[in-house]
């Protein structure tokens, strides 16, 4: 099959990698020395900087930073989509919100190709190893059409029915964890208060009620003061943004979110934003 | 060994149970009908409904509610700690505020009794089988002299020097867990709006960077519509004020907790008080 890829970032990287290794042949988009793509994803693939030459793809993968990324590539007038064959799939696995999703799902309609949300619900590390939970919301019928391809890209393949649901599931999922993040990163500071050393509060910490994922895997990186971006605490606010935006779209009221929201806005005013999310560490007091 | 043991619950119940089977004579004290012990409890040690009887014990195990309930039997002017023989040692597990047991530590060793501050940091589940983690805070040589003791109770016993140390592990601990409670409840909630089934929504999200604890164990019992009082919200509540009430104290501004701390006292005030923690899922919206 041949598959185009937009955004080879930490996550669209192995994923690309992922396609490549399971027999397809992959075109990578490329914007000059944008993305983060290991030589060995270029090497085995072609790479093009210009985007109408993944017009004949068969199926076209997204996996970029923002939503206005993904409408600006895909959806504008001049945007992919508009040079897509029909009968096309065209996947974004980005982290975006329910409304660019259905503008997408409804942009790619016009042109008779098929859309489908497929966000991804853990790490690079995962996606390597075709690992990643795939959440996905579309047109069933394009969903069973890619059966053959989603354990290449990782499992397990959950279809969720509407794009709103694959993008609700990975927003909250990220709002819960960073939400985790903060309320961990209260605590140490009370236990540094308190007089503990942050390393055995969060070895206490892990052997009760109060463990988390972030905890174990963010827990040990706070109390060796080590803030190296591996999901960068900017992107973390955007999702958290997006989900509080969502959550308000619906009517919702979702106060502890919109605090950590607060917190996320003012860690990277303050210049955190290029640290890993646990970075938001250095504000609260 | 001649332990006696006030406060009976859920918690205090299988640790009293513990002691007995570990061949130590134990007089337990029970006012009224309070207390939960199981029969099996109270037909293997003395009860007493007299408070004084517990006056010639070598060591004295507080398992209370509310810091007010232990500073009343203990720290009052007709407190046991008035009428304990000098040299004795009382050990309070309760989830109490540093204040508090500062105030029980000063009056212990004002009538020469040593004085430790020994929260748990799991279920009774665990206290059952001898597997709860022990933070100990208070005089080292106490700590020392009952190193036979703490194998007894639970394990692992960890040694955090101040009473500070102790109540602070606990308190940061539950307000931790029902922080992470919370957010899962507000995102259960958005995944409700967008579709998804709440026990399909927690066994997707159990599968990402969101898990925790408190998803594990309480998910899936929000789920099911199953709030049966496990550790109960008004006690839940009582630790997150606790917790908040220190460190503001400390001069420490924890947002998060602050604003989930709300949530409690709103789930409370609208009768959800006797439910498990996990209640507060009702009034988010």
């Amino acid at each position: 099959m041949r598959i185009g890829c937009i955004g080879t970032g930490k996550m669209g990287a192995p994923i690309a990698h992922n396609l490549m290794k399971g027999g397809h042949e992959v075109l990578i988009y490329k914007r000059g020395t944008s993305g983060t793509a290991s030589p060995a994803v270029e090497n085995n693939g072609s790479v093009t900087n210009l985007i109408g030459d993944l017009a004949s793809c068969e199926v076209v993968f997204t996996c970029l930073p923002l939503p206005q990324d993904v409408m600006t590539l895909m959806g504008g007038p001049q945007g992919l989509l508009s040079q897509m064959k029909a009968e096309a799939i065209y996947v974004d696995l980005s982290t975006i919100d329910p409304q660019t999703s259905h503008f997408l799902e409804d942009t790619a309609a016009q042109y008779g190709i098929g859309f489908l949300q497929c966000t991804l619900g853990k790490t690079p590390a995962h996606a390597e190893r075709a690992e990643e939970p795939l959440f996905i919301g579309g047109n069933r019928e394009c969903f069973e059409r890619l059966s053959d391809l989603w354990p290449v890209i990782g499992a397990p393949a959950h279809y969720l029915g509407s794009v709103d649901a694959a993008c609700a599931v990975k927003l909250v999922s990220n709002m819960i964890g960073m939400s985790n993040l903060v309320v961990l990163s209260e605590g140490l500071h009370i236990l540094q208060q308190a007089g503990l050393d942050t390393e055995k509060a969060v070895e206490l910490l892990q052997d009760t009620g109060a463990c988390s994922f972030q905890m174990d895997v963010r827990g040990p990186w706070i109390a060796a003061g080590d803030y190296e971006k591996r999901f960068g605490l900017d992107l973390a606010l955007k999702d958290v943004r997006l989900g509080c935006e969502m959550a308000e779209a619906w009517g919702m009221d979702v106060s502890t979110m919109r605090t950590v929201l607060e917190i996320f806005k003012k860690a990277s005013a303050q210049g955190h934003g290029e640290e890993d999310c646990c970075g938001v560490h250095h504000i609260i007091s």
